[in-house]
């Protein structure tokens, strides 16, 4: 087995930050969506960045433009999940050496396609030779210090919930990667969401006027895992009572005799936001989602007790800390 | 002959650029050293992105730590062409699957090494799997408009300078690559550059507070490359009469019957600023380089005619727009 399978994309991300010297006053710590620093006047610069790889975040059938526009929507849904507008992009992109000049135009293409879906620009970058099409985006905003959403807040009592059902782009990628066998107009239905994903920018911005969310992140490492992460983060519980599964995604997966609950905690890909609110501003955040276009399903609870839970029809479970892993390659 | 090696990198970008819709009263021109956004209250965040893949960037005998340091270096040193602070370094980073945990370890430090040198810090980062070791990190800082040295300010009487000598560095691939022989003590010499390059940052810095320089860039692709950019951004010609290389390169290329002027020229892959000065403050400039602990070397002046030349015992000949090229591996 070869050195990263067994490590892991997480455990190297903490070896090579185990080795990093921490800024003072870091606004925000390592691990949540987005980066910060801060720079005066009550203002924080937001800064993320993250690397697409066709050889492992581009499944077959996705064009080239797909995977370009997919890169930023990655990228802003960390944006969306903290709140913070993105201003602008930079764009480091590595091409093998084979590329055809229709494939660079996709790319390029795709790039300005995703920054203006999120009213946003591509202001600069570089590419690079490598082996791989690698997309690394740097995204940058700002935002006032004490408005962003954090991992942290959650507290006994919140209310969890998501912007929309789970499950499609699990589904869909069993039809792209493993051939598992669909209907033509569901075929269509659970591909959309892995080809072209939506960032839930404007329910995210939307939700950081309210001061109604306690803590939020993204989902696209899949929603059990980003349960776990909230609950690690604000030292707190959860309990899911209602599993946000997509009608097509359950439907799918009974008809291939899987487990329903797989791909809804479990699948990853998704860009949903996971978001625990304050019971008594509940009204108020379902208000400004709605107005923003979206919609908020409310899935559980926040709880004192320090585990990961869902209760379906009486019976409880734990939920695992498991979803998508880069060298690990988890997948439902 | 594949499709990029044709193309090559300065053309990939070009046609990705083309596909770019301009962000509204963007303060920096796309193709300068690093990118800009309007932040309010007179100030611009500045950004930057460069991405080191080791199957291009890494040569021979240069370690991973020596690596993730030098890909510190080649962004810090295109915010010290700018004048401009790194406040905070995002790292996003592709690893293939088979780095031993002792790999990762070097990555970290080396990463942190870097930023420690130029007083700044790794903020956040991402990993992801990929063919190569790719390391593509985001710069950010903030600076005063019109603070900012930019590549089109050159007017024709302006003194041209360059913050060191050139040539060590391309010597020096020329032993690592092409296995030239050299004399132990010279052989360090003209490694030490290649494997641990440094960043001019205290020397942009401290020009960034005199007004005196109307343009400038980093030498990353060789001189003779920065020298035609700062004439096309300014709209100028150039002439050099004082070519600057140094000791150890000539007498290198001399022992290897090779063009010292190759290597001055064309070498890329060093980190010194190439500068036009106004006249009347020229010694403003050298002082304030003086105090931050470097020197400033009179190369040339800007002119009026629109060529790119060098005088060297009464002979005028062109200086060539070629210098490092990703897919195209134009190198001495």
């Amino acid at each position: 087995m070869r050195t990263n399978k067994r490590l892991g994309e997480r455990k190297i991300i903490e070896i090579i930050q185990s080795h990093l010297d921490s800024m003072p006053k870091m606004p925000i710590p390592f691990g949540d969506d987005v980066s910060a620093c801060d720079i005066g006047n009550d203002m924080l610069a937001v800064l993320k960045t993250d690397m697409l790889v066709d050889r492992t975040d581009v499944p077959p059938e996705m064009t080239l433009w797909q995977a370009a526009r997919k890169s930023v929507v990655m990228n802003v849904s960390d944006f969306a999940a903290k709140g913070v507008r993105p201003l602008a992009i930079l764009a480091s992109v590595g091409l093998p050496g084979n590329l055809a000049r229709n494939d660079i135009d996709q790319i390029g293409k795709g790039l300005n396609s995703g920054a203006r879906e999120y009213k946003t620009f591509i202001i600069g970058g570089d590419t690079n030779e490598a082996s791989d099409i690698v997309i690394s985006l740097s995204l940058f905003g700002t935002t006032r210090k004490g408005q962003l959403m954090l991992r942290s807040g959650a507290k006994p009592g919140d209310l969890i919930a998501v912007t929309g059902p789970f499950g499609k782009a699990a589904a869909g990628l069993k039809i792209l990667v493993d051939g598992l066998q669909v209907s033509k107009k569901s075929r269509r239905s659970l591909l959309e969401p892995v080809l072209m994903p939506r960032a839930r920018l404007d329910e995210g911005l939307a939700l950081s006027q309210t001061s109604a969310v306690s803590a939020s992140i993204d989902s696209s490492d899949g929603l059990g895992w980003s349960l776990h992460e909230i609950a690690k983060a604000s030292n707190v519980g959860v309990l899911v009572d209602s599993p946000p599964i997509a009608e097509e995604a359950r439907e799918f997966a009974e008809m291939n005799e899987l487990d329903p609950s797989e791909f809804t905690f479990y699948g990853g890909e998704e860009y949903e936001l996971v978001l625990t609110i304050k019971r008594s501003l509940w009204g108020t955040a379902e208000q400004a989602v709605r107005n923003a276009g979206g919609s908020l399903l409310l899935i559980g609870k926040v709880t004192a007790k320090k585990q990961i839970l869902m209760e379906v029809d009486g019976r409880i479970s734990i939920i695992k800390p498991k979803g998508w892993e880069h060298f690990k390659m988890v997948q439902v």
